[in-house]
């Protein structure tokens, strides 16, 4: 049909030319691991990348090259993301907290030609440095010597034109690192990482204006640090970063630069907490708290919200660019107790448009949204992975479903609620016991550090909890106490068979629970009851 | 390269699907031409919206097809954009306030084949059937015998599978009622009409959560409702709509329904600030009031935010989904004095991502961002129009770039000014005369009605201005008292050679003055200075 609409592919280097152009003068503010400060703004982000663009392509670097990080938040870094995107290359965050084997294997996966990297990491890259097969260039970021990422770009002269080409081309470059089986890379294209920043934005999910100045405490190495190097851009806001996460940095860069909007994981925050609650310290102008990667406690919401700060309690994973889910106030919040207002934040929220989500049965059978039946939690969406990277086989079903591996129940306002991972789930007389849930009914028991719940084998219940509790420092508390609390918490055929005081618990790199390692050391364990 | 994202094409009918399954139960408000009040919710539009689909082809309708509107807002007509463009259809919007000859071009060039009407243009409908050459299926939304619409619908099941296929395709038709030759078709697309209403959504522009009830007081036959009701389904909110514009019934169904966001053209807004301020009513939770389709007039914006609404000043066009720039508050906002606020809200405003704006000089050359430097406002991007409907040309030149027929300049942050339409502006000596400044500042005189500055031709300066003045009922304003407040307000060249008074001026069926036959009425006048 003769007309139409104009044909503006969905690129991601259009994003900081829109901030470029409309904000240039907003500011880029990064708080150095040395203690210095330094401002850039979007203006000085865009030339910048166009240098970084300009030098990649005289080291040799051409399309769809992959162009390493390891490093915290700062300018720079957000440079390195778009002069390597904007040349066409794709960037790739890796996390300096994985074990040395993992690192090794993604960087040799991922045939990343160019290693960009915080000084502060020089023992780890030095130590990496023989196995690397691919990488031929090593650039620091803020060496002490000077010779590093200013030296590259300095000569350039920043007359550069951005490579275009299709949306659906790749961009980034991130891999998962599961708890089993070696990490997978999800790569992110630039159609998906535009409507992702766009739905980022709204109301209901980061709500940033111009007016905002946001930091994302979440380092860039998690899950393209949930959007927000994307999704600042759009709204022309100030951006604030550090590579210091010691609760008085935090605290004093937060109320120092006027930051309103910022995004973190509960152990940043508990930090904060604490520090706010020891100093009496106030949070300054801030306004909006995103917390996700892993649930958010109770005590966090209400410490915020108590404060006048809105919590957004967020989920989502590396393969959804990360975000599927999002807590923001109902219209109905006005009209509910704080109580009911802190139940509802501590779920994991709702999706924005672009996130479909369901919860199935064993048998794929979709349930009903009522709240309570929990089964399998899958989601479609533009910026959700259909593939893992040189993976043969697609990540999803014939219906274009990702299954996240995580178990949730939807309620009836369409709040999703995460409870259990699905490996981790303990399955009793054909019924599901949450792991998380056991767990953090155990942790609320005055005297308990840490817990954590496993299925053990059960000649007549196939499987059935055990319970292994770290006492805090100097507790006495008894398997009797720990179970009477429980038995106030939890249904009475979720109470764990046995609990176990252990020392201490094995985590994953990014402080997880290895329910992995626990499995396979007490797969054999005799239950008292069995 | 293998890995990557999914391929979720935007088609509109995943709004509706999203707001169905994720807000279904929140309300969609009708306050009809007959005082009734009805209320559906985004469950019930998306139910009606697969009934109506299934009604449309039982009638013959296909792929492509278009079917037509002559509706004031209401849900019915919100339930004819879905239901047509879930079916494949392509729903075409009329504006019942175009003289019939232009209705007539416009449905015989549109092809229509279905024409949905409200009760209340059936004089109108019957004037126009002689001559609507395609035209097969007549039904009115709220007949009084009751066989309309819903009957139409009734007999439907609701099980219907939207028709899919790609996201370039077309989905709705508005036509533009320019000044000058016949009216234009612009052909929305499902890509240009999602992406413009994630953009909408964003805090910046509508700023729409599910918290907001929005009440688009623009008619929906304007520039598809300013996008609102396709923005409204992604956040969830609730929608409020009126057929009947006295400013009483406005006042009362906003403050009825908790309108917390609206948007309609100053003319509305101007009786309902006499009514408020005349019956000392107050404007309830409305929060935000976005203000287009002509200039608001500073008096509008100061009314407003002297209550504590917000003003939203936007600008756009049916070329462009409509909407092009917004008046958003900046970052210093609270430390700008209340006149700088008016004044920075009396100005356009400043484009979201997705729009890219410049002005041009009559060689094409790009003009600077100072503030002064006058030219032509071009702009380009995904919900820009390409091409009209059956034109055989393009509306845009080889870079993209669709040149709005407006004069403007932008200033150093970005905020757009428009000074003048480009055929309405008078060029003197070489140098241009706003037109429509002379106007605003001929209107601020006391005594002064109306006016409309047009250039006549004049043997030195090629142009100079002539001022035609409506006075007020009963004043008795003088052409000195004119020229010493004109003086006050523009500099000396600008001062108009000639004014005279007359009883009335010509307007378009959309209100705006008809400048093109003031041009040809006073073409051969002699100016008293010439």
């Amino acid at each position: 049909m003769l007309g139409g609409m104009q044909d503006w592919p969905l690129r991601i280097m259009r994003l900081l030319d829109h901030a470029e152009r409309e904000h240039g003068f907003r500011e880029i503010v990064s708080r150095w691991a040395d203690g210095s400060t330094t401002r850039s703004d979007w203006a000085g982000v865009a030339r910048d990348s166009r240098k970084l663009a300009s030098a990649l392509e005289r080291l040799g670097i051409g399309r769809g090259d992959r162009v390493a990080t390891l490093a915290m938040n700062h300018s720079r870094h957000l440079v390195a993301w778009y002069g390597t995107i904007g040349m066409g290359g794709i960037v790739h965050t890796l996390n300096p907290r994985l074990f040395t084997d993992q690192l090794v294997y993604i960087f040799n996966h991922a045939e990343d030609r160019v290693l960009l990297y915080d000084h502060a990491f020089r023992p780890l890259v030095e130590a990496l440095r023989p196995n690397l097969k691919t990488v031929e260039h090593f650039v620091c970021f803020d060496p002490p010597d000077g010779d590093g990422f200013e030296s590259l770009i300095a000569s350039e002269s920043g007359d550069y034109d951005w490579i275009e080409g299709d949306e659906r081309e790749p961009a980034m470059l991130c891999y998962t690192s599961g708890t089993t089986g070696n990490p997978k890379g999800v790569l992110y294209e630039h159609r998906s990482t535009v409507i992702h920043a766009m739905a980022e934005i709204q109301p209901d999910v980061f709500d940033l204006s111009r007016r905002a100045v946001a930091m994302p405490i979440v380092p860039m190495f998690h899950a393209a640090a949930w959007g927000l190097p994307f999704a600042a851009p759009i709204s022309g806001c100030k951006l604030v970063f550090t590579a210091d996460y010691t609760p008085k940095t935090v605290c004093d860069v937060l109320r120092g630069e006027g930051v309103t909007h910022t995004a973190a994981v509960p152990t940043v925050w508990l930090g904060l907490m604490h520090y706010v609650e020891e100093t009496g310290s106030d949070l300054g102008a801030l306004r909006l708290v995103t917390i996700g990667g892993s649930a958010a406690p109770r005590a966090m919401i209400e410490f915020f919200q108590k404060r006048g700060v809105e919590v957004g309690h967020a989920w989502g994973m590396t393969e959804m660019s990360p975000v599927g889910t999002t807590s923001a106030r109902p219209w109905n919040w006005d009209s509910m107790s704080f109580e009911e207002q802190i139940d509802l934040i501590a779920k994991q929220g709702r999706v924005p448009f672009g996130v479909e989500m369901r919860v199935v049965d064993d048998a794929g059978k979709v349930q009903p949204r009522d709240g309570a039946s929990s089964g399998s939690l899958q989601v479609r969406g533009p910026w959700v992975i259909e593939q893992y990277f040189k993976e043969a086989e697609k990540a999803i079903d014939s219906e274009g479903w990702f299954d996240t591996g995580d178990v949730a129940v939807i309620h009836p306002d369409g709040t999703m609620q995460i409870t259990d991972r699905a490996k981790d789930v303990i399955k009793s007389g054909g019924e599901w016991i949450s792991s998380i849930e056991l767990e953090n009914a155990a942790m609320s028991c005055p005297g308990v550090a840490e817990a954590a719940a496993v299925g053990v084998c059960h000649p007549k219940w196939d499987e059935r909890p055990l319970l292994l509790v770290v006492r805090k420092e100097g507790a006495e508390v008894t398997v009797e106490a720990i179970q009477e609390h429980l038995a106030s918490h939890v249904a009475k055929w979720w109470l764990p068979d046995e609990i176990l005081f252990v020392d201490s618990l094995p985590h994953t790199a990014t402080g997880k629970l290895l329910k992995t390692a626990l499995r396979d050391q007490y797969k054999d364990h005799k239950l008292t009851t069995a």
